[in-house]
């Protein structure tokens, strides 16, 4: 790919700093002549999602929504998304084209508002909407009410996620480093439905604003340490409040599910980054389709 | 109107009740000819927003939204919102025609997914991206957990919101009866930015799924209680999780802010109905703008 046409945060950003794999796989080009009659403020682009990024044989959620969300960002004219929201209809299919529309629904000095859409193979697979501003603009000190991050043993004495018994194939975990709490990594073995633990790109590629709902949905399912073996949780929607531009470096993450009925699952999370700084919420509703539901 | 076309709640349905002021004042009559090409599993509906349900001088925004959330109802095919997700581009106006568009993006046999917006005088003023389901159905029993309601003073030892001293004009309180806790009435005198209470139509009309968002944006803001008179807080986005049918009568609510940086609040809240039973999350971007911001 050409990738001097990229979106985002590729080359020609940060300095000359090598391609990382996100940059690359979750890269969005214009589409100069859509072909046909657009709606005003639409915009489409085409991108590719890569397989490394599967959980079982499905495109991580949150990775398909990256390209999305560069598009968006794109549209919108503000770099980061301060509150997005996916829906999942279909799973995205990794080593597959996609095709990426964004609508820009209300420009704005402050806030940006956009709806996003990826398509593949004639089908679409999820849809977004999104809030973006430009959290390094800096504002007058005003009032604060902050989440302190959770206590957790060091990466290195933390469990990969790879090593638990989770009941799916995790070929994501070529491309992201997950480290779970020990005390949340066994199977049903703790009395709530609570994971914290670790997370980082394996090339050490920083995170950044567009990377951290990728990061939120990239945990097993709370339910997991509560439940026991609990397969794929599917997403049925995911919403990212964005709160600060992360550090380089280990984001710290902690997920909680109390709520679940009828086998619909509300789970709550936040991230910090490597000064212990809270840098986004997240909230999703799954389905829990195991034995268990 | 011709309230025998009415989508939604409305007459026919419970058995011959009157007509309630919320079904009147938030029906939908769909467009049967929209006059222009519309892209596939699109439709039109005609609205009119009413000035008795204003914050300040614009429709409150859970209100503007539950027009457009039965349109998204009756394009879904099932009864309930289990995720609803709305972006407010601009403010609502009251006594003001409005059209809805929505399109199903998604059908299903469990859950359909929906995109709605309401424009008046031909500008966006809301989108929203839902999820809807039919919660009566019943599966088989399965794990189960729930959030326990606060403990409250009965209504009639709770504060009318409009004897607190807010700083905006609360035309709503004609159509809505909201009471808060008294330890959470006075402006800036709780260490906690939190909010409880109880919520309920004027008219006594029952709380269903389709008005569960509007009660979860009918509150004053959680930051109220902690930081004093702060105005009008508007919603950037709110996203409303229904988790299970009320039963008539006062609805229980408790609003918590835990997150406020750059002017930007992070809300979350939860509804019980009068038997104690977890009936909706909800989870808003808002912004201060007052000067405490």
């Amino acid at each position: 790919m050409a990738s001097r046409r990229a979106t985002g945060e590729g080359p020609g950003r940060g300095g000359g700093r090598p391609v990382s794999r996100i940059d690359a796989e979750s890269a969005v080009f214009p589409v100069e002549d859509p072909g046909v009659a657009s709606t005003p403020g639409e915009r489409r682009w085409r991108t590719r999602l890569h397989g490394a990024w599967n959980i079982g044989d499905n495109a991580n959620g949150g990775y398909a929504l990256t390209p999305v969300l560069r598009a968006m960002a794109a549209a919108a004219g503000h770099a980061d998304p301060v509150s997005v929201t996916a829906h999942f209809l279909r799973p995205g299919r990794g080593d597959t084209d996609g095709e990426v529309a964004t609508r820009l629904l209300r420009p704005g000095r402050r806030i940006s508002t956009v709806a996003g859409e990826l398509h593949q193979q004639g089908s679409l697979r999820l849809a977004a909407l999104a809030a973006f501003a430009d959290l390094g603009a800096g504002s007058p000190p005003g009032p604060e009410l902050t989440l302190d991050p959770p206590d957790l043993p060091p990466p290195e004495r933390c469990r990969h996620r790879g090593g638990l018994e989770q009941g799916v194939t995790l070929p994501i975990l070529d491309r992201l480093e997950v480290r779970i709490h020990p005390d949340r990594a066994e199977a049903g073995a703790s009395d709530t439905a609570e994971i914290s633990g670790w997370i980082r790109f394996a090339d050490d590629t920083p995170p950044s604003t567009l990377t951290l709902p990728l990061f939120a949905d990239a945990f097993p399912p709370a339910v997991y340490a509560w439940l026991g073996r609990v397969g794929w949780v599917p997403t049925v929607e995911l919403t990212v409040h964005v709160r600060r531009r992360p550090v380089p470096g280990w984001v710290r993450a902690r997920f909680v599910c109390d709520d679940l009925v009828d086998g619909r699952v509300i789970e709550s999370g936040a991230l910090w980054d490597a000064e212990g700084r809270l840098v986004a919420r997240s909230r999703q509703l799954g389905l829990l389709l195991g034995p268990g539901a």
